[in-house]
């Protein structure tokens, strides 16, 4: 297990060094992630180059037991830069342009930044790229800043004429016949900014292109570093979450691993939401990740940058552990005297004497001598996926028909009852393979195109379970109406179609197999058209247009199923769904029952190795019930048939015997 | 009566056009409207024309029994025109130009885009001006954009250089020397934009400019139009409501006939706040009128795109007559498979197949089958009318003086309960003819001048009820103070002032002749100046400076009265103080009293035909009670003393014998 | 006493001059504040002057006993000046340029409108520096507008490079190295606009550029008028309150008197926050001062636009004066027909004729007859000082850390209480001496550096009682962390230091000498490092990080103390802390206890005399112990125990005997 923390040597006089790295040590932590924004101490004027300090700096960490994180400082070009190329600096949506004093205020489409970030990647990693003691890359930081300049839309234009080929397919894709807005030159095609909403082709493929901009972004990076660095050491770039500028699962390809920064930012932790990124993130390579930044206490970016309670840091590093993280490294060890972040969170004060969080900090270094080497090479894994896509969610957002329909929280609905029962679910692209699941849940197939419907039917064919929520086979690739009743080319299979989809001012009621309930925000009125439907639940009387008809129907599928939700449920519904889901499909959880407010996670490896990693969310102390005696790794305790954990702690279960 | 909806026959394959004519005629309807947005299709590059396709649509639509209106496509200038003619680009008050790609983003005041609107509105009209299908013609879409660039400001200068005569009118009209405003050049003059507030007069002539503005806009299309078009053709524009940016009588003159489009956006139908609308349109040429949009089930620009309730959407239908609509025509038949308005409620689906909406239309459609004949020639006709004035509502709303003092709500104050009580309420300019009108009332007279005040004293005169609203005799037509105390002029005959006004923070008791209530938002102590004034209302105890003032005058004045009310009242005073109104004026309701929730509209004819609409907009069944015998045309049966009608049903009652 | 109003003899036709000043006269007025925004009729065209108008209104207005201060008219320029000279007008921070049409859209800092300002000032102090009838000059009104084009990017890198001196200063002094953000070049450094937050060095210094800019732009019309103006004509300018975007008490330096504007705009006055502006504004000079405008009933820009209660407006003009105004002056004395402030209060009404208010100043009038000689050369004092600065305030408004934290609002938690059992409280500089008071409260005494501590020691060591709020001693003067715990330098004199702050969600528990109460917005856990340190007050049980840590301790210093409130202590508590400090610092209150709503405010001159203001802000008689008989100035009746005082009524009272 790495643990680590973000320095930043360059703020700081080098006679203080020694100090930090100490400091780190005792901590227990074994990496250091430097460079990241150092541009104008690496490269101070251009072509200029210093990298001596950050090899002192490297060195005395690794006489500190401290691996390196070397991060490239392209999320922070120097005043020199944009000074002489101001055409690197970004111009934001009201057409004015950034200015120097704050971060990422370049233009990641620009070639000739492009340039400078490859060169200075190049130069970095003709230093550092044999250093023993750096073990990876990271490059940038948080991908997200947009640019709405003249250049742009050049560019936005010869990527559609790349993508569509001809104006012809695009004004046909876009339907452009629509409030005259055929285009007869490319030159003429807006960036979709302001005055009103624009044409749902356009925002899709901007999504598109976008996602293009950042992987050239880098691409040149990457392919710089690489020409000069060891194959053994990787790169990575730290993701932020459920952020959806850009397809992640096409950026993520070039990388070797992922990583995410990971900040509650108001109130504590939900363990559900939270462990929902956690899966997402390990789902962009499907593979282990790392979580690059986490907060030590509380951010500076906050309405009130309130503090996480004694122990939660800890829980909450575990948390990570357990769904998959590999490393956990805090943002950051201890503020600039000077800058923007003087108010976040970090483990030494402003007098670079530890705060109190240290201690806490320190017993997890603790916790990883002991259990790192049985973690080694072990991944959870699940009979479960949930299906998530960016241009699902983007095409939602775009018009979300009812303001609630949020399709996070959307996908949430389904994930959290789906954990709670089974502590293992993934979340991946409808274009990962399938196999290997015995349920697929797309909680809103809202994109109907080869890609992705190709593989549905063999999957119900040798057995697996499909289940799809509202919104499913609405529109095509192009984010065009399909010609069809929902859910489209799926209606035939799943003997029924969608008749009418309603958005809802208050929740209805639904009744059926699982009681009583309500439908909210959204709700689809379906049809069965075959005979072999089954209709699990309806919804109410007195609901004028939807006055009893079917809300869920199921029906088998070759050796397996489809299911269609026609409505948003309530929590409690969704808590039955997901129960009948699994037992119809057998899937067989990671783990038995576990009290409220407890998180039980399972990493395993190839070579039989388990472990159970158990977490106390709750500020009471909790009795686990096991099924076998366990060895608890942390404490060296054998527990025979409860596993006793007190308030905001942790247990790491091995089975005896 | 015309039912009909908007048809895109360019969004599709011209094979798929016989099954639409086709379900619409099914549905009864009887007209279609084309052209809208169809620019790119219509002349596909500059001065090369394509009407061939419209050609067959129209004649394809005729042999199915559909009536043409033909809208002019200058809502949705196409992308080589904003190309060629970037000038003819709307500035937004950020100074950024618009792009294409939406609609609407052109300059209304532009002269090259002026003229190229008349050529396309002329080359169609040389096409289609003798086609014996299209009846009509729809002048561009909802005018509503405003364009904030420097030639806009140089054409608001010569236009109040027209206006004025001389800077040293205009300096003085608006008072310049506050805050040196003077101007001593034209060209010194700013649009109203930012910076905090403007001169009021200016803002106000800003008002009357961009009315000038849309007058023009119209008028180089109807006079293009006029050259070819054969006269049975009429010409209309479709106006959103309550929507102020101009002033809708005078853009209303050149029009044949006017219309709007009648969205609910939110929650369900309010019948009395929507009534108004009906009623101010009608106001615009006081005749009837059309509904050329209106949605069939739900929007898609609303927080919650929320259906109505089966029946409403025909309620809505037969409210719309009722209130002097002689049509009724959908937005939209379907929805384009791209495009912005992807989600708009629509009658038949993404497949082409009916929506279960279609239904309840098509039954709308054989009531007007029945009902028709019936209908031509009627109208609504009332004894009362409310004044409104956009330039007394721009006034008002420039400054409020108290947030919640809209002008519109304010109206509606009065509209509502005289409504409720009369079923006929006239809502009209000052500057209309008042004879035939027993109760006059204007809600807010804010601007004093001659104009407005001439007839007053000769309506009073000869027997007619004028009543005052608060605000009344405040400003003069360039929105400057009026030197004298309200209601200026008014006063000496009112034999009664107002000392002072104060906008309310907490509504504060009133007390008098309708017994015991509350003034909100504002209220004005009133001081008789003579005997003979009977102070109706007065300010209850502990109010500090309005304790026991009084709020409600009234004197009589020639043969008639004048009253004037100082204060909001809420809702229960004023249906006191409307029924007090009506008694006092001798006003004969159009019907007698209706349970809650159910509206009665009369229509007839000179020729003495007369009809009575009942909508019952509840979701129970009602009875009606009626003063003779009545045939329900809908039904053929004929009712005694009561009338039946069901949840969200209609009757149309003729008196019988 | 001054009691007059702003009047603008040029909007009106000069035959209604003798009404107006006839009308001031008998409402006991004795000064009128004329000029401001007459900028077009003193110079219509560049160069040419017209001051006869002027000086015919200056005497008019001697002839009715009324003096006139004269305003210089530069915030409202000319329409011809800014068109020849576009450069003054300001840029806003979108980029976009001022236009005419309103007022106050100059630029502060642009050379040219420098020029111009001085010149329009020394050409009217030419003419008017000698008559008799002006008694002193308001410079422009209200400094408030910022500018951000490049011309003012230019002068605030110009004002850094003389702060700074080089550019390694500023690097290290704003911790460039930190994000890349380091300078090599003057040109490089932006203004704080947009894109996210700045650097809180760059954000600091920028509030001292601009404090420099408006001390040079006031300075040029000071200096102007000073070559023409006779000494005994004073120099001020009216302020607005805690509007914060300059330092005042370097503003304040070259003016011979301070004023302000004193607008309650929403709501009533509440006297004690309406209080501390009123000493906050004292403090400036520390000294008598003016109140310039006030509300006659209310004001046009408020989202109502409340009136005053009757007798409000006189408890406001003498709680002005019991807080050390030595003029009141109502904005305005008649609204111009035209402008955008029609219906701001005013005294009388659009017709020319008293509004009802009219007389309650006239009252006032009859007051300050009765009682101005006797105020003659009064004035408060106080043995206990709040301490406010600029620079903390700007501080932490930048970063609050959490929302709440409202550094005014914060102060006022501390000046309330004191104020309430002292009836007399300074709000001063930290860098005012402090000699005399007993008791000097920082409420966040956050930046540190040598001129605000090296009195502090003295202070205490002659006997005085230091209180030190939460987040004091926390940076340096440039906005940079200081390397230490809080608070800093001060820590060893205390014996305790902050170990952690924390901002809280919730508020939490306090327990100790006060009782029982909370915390809320921000809690520092302090931990005691000296034996003979008091822990007053702590955090209750279940806290968490803060469980039962010191909350608030003290400790002697020398012959006095030193205080430390680790936490922002609700209201109940912090009544109970500030009568704690009070006895502790043997602090005597001005005057005894009064009844709840019930103000007593003592000025006393050097020659023994000494008054006693009551104002019953309440709407209920009320009756103040007095200790010694009193005769009441304005009855002229002498109370033996207790003064009776009449709702929203006032009594001054003198010692009898």
């Amino acid at each position: 297990m790495i643990l680590g923390c973000a320095w930043y040597p360059e703020h700081w006089d080098e006679s203080r060094w020694p100090e930090d790295v100490r400091l780190m040590r005792e901590a227990g932590m074994n990496m250091v992630r430097v460079g990241e924004f150092a541009w104008s101490r690496l490269e101070p004027a251009e072509g200029q180059y210093e990298f001596e300090w950050l090899e002192r700096a490297i060195a005395l960490a690794a006489e500190n037991g401290l691996r390196t994180i070397l991060g490239t400082p392209t999320a922070a070009p120097p005043a020199w830069l944009t000074q002489t190329y101001p055409e690197t600096l970004a111009i934001n949506a009201d057409g004015r342009q950034a200015t120097h004093g704050a971060r990422c205020h370049f233009n990641a489409g620009n070639p000739k930044y492009l340039e400078l970030c490859a060169r200075i990647a190049g130069e970095m990693a003709k230093r550092f790229g044999a250093n023993p003691h750096v073990i990876g890359w990271q490059i940038d930081n948080e991908y997200h800043r947009e640019s709405w300049g003249e250049d742009t839309r050049r560019a936005f234009q010869a990527f559609l004429e790349a993508r569509h080929g001809s104006l012809d397919k695009l004004n046909k894709r876009w339907s452009t016949a629509y409030w005259s807005q055929e285009y007869t030159d490319w030159a003429q095609i807006p960036l979709p900014i302001a005055w009103g909403g624009h044409n749902p082709g356009l925002q899709l493929d901007y999504k598109l292109f976008i996602t293009e901009v950042y992987k050239q972004y880098q691409h040149v990076q990457i392919e710089a570093i690489r020409a000069h660095a060891e194959p053994r050491q990787w790169i990575t770039h730290n993701f932020m979450g459920w952020f959806d500028l850009f397809d992640h699962y096409t950026i993520s390809e070039e990388l070797d691993v992922v990583a995410w920064d990971n900040y509650v930012g108001k109130g504590h932790l939900d363990f559900r939401a939270n462990g929902a990124v956690h899966d997402l993130t390990r789902g962009f390579k499907r593979m282990n990740y790392y979580v690059l930044e986490t907060q030590p206490g509380w951010v500076n970016w906050s309405g009130v940058g309130n503090a996480l309670y004694p122990g939660e840091v800890r829980c909450m590093a575990w948390h990570a552990v357990g769904h998959g993280a590999d490393a956990v490294s805090y943002w950051q060890w201890r503020s600039a005297l000077g800058g923007q972040e003087q108010y976040h969170g970090t483990l030494v004060a402003a007098d670079g004497a530890p705060r109190p969080l240290y201690t806490e900090v320190a017993e997890l270094g603790k916790d990883f001598d002991r259990v790192g080497p049985l973690l080694e090479g072990t991944t959870p894994s699940s009979q479960v996926a949930v299906l998530h896509s960016y241009e699902d969610r983007w095409a939602i957002n775009m018009q979300r028909h009812h303001r609630d329909f949020d399709p996070v929280q959307h996908l949430l609905s389904y994930y959290r009852p789906l954990r709670d029962l089974t502590h293992a679910v993934d979340i991946v692209s409808p274009l990962a393979p399938l196999e290997g699941y015995k349920l697929v849940v797309a909680p809103h197939l809202h994109l109907f195109h080869n890609a992705i419907l190709a593989p549905l039917g063999p999957f119900m064919q040798n057995g697996g379970h499909l289940v799809l929520g509202p919104r499913s086979g609405f529109k095509d690739r192009y984010n065009a109406l399909l010609p069809s009743r929902q859910p489209s080319v799926l209606a035939q299979g799943l003997g029924a179609h969608v008749e009418e989809f309603y958005a809802l001012e208050e929740p209805i009621p639904v009744e059926g197999r699982w009681g009583e309930g309500r439908a909210q925000y959204w709700a689809e009125w379906l049809t069965s058209d075959a005979k072999d439907v089954d209709v699990l639940m309806s919804y109410g009387p007195g609901q004028g247009w939807l006055d009893g008809k079917p809300a869920v129907v199921t029906r088998k599928f070759g050796k397996g199923r489809i299911t269609y939700v026609g409505a948003w449920l309530d929590e409690e519904m969704m808590a039955k769904l997901a129960d009948w889901l699994l037992t119809v499909s057998k899937v067989e959880p990671a783990f038995g029952e576990v009290p409220d407010g407890v998180e039980v996670c399972r990493r395993a490896a190839p070579d039989g190795r388990e472990l159970f990693i158990f977490i106390n969310h709750t500020d009471i102390s909790v009795q686990v019930p096991i099924p076998k005696p366990m060895r608890d790794m942390l404490t060296g305790k054998v527990h025979r048939t409860t596993l006793a954990i007190g308030p905001r702690d942790v247990a790491v279960g091995v089975k005896e015997g």
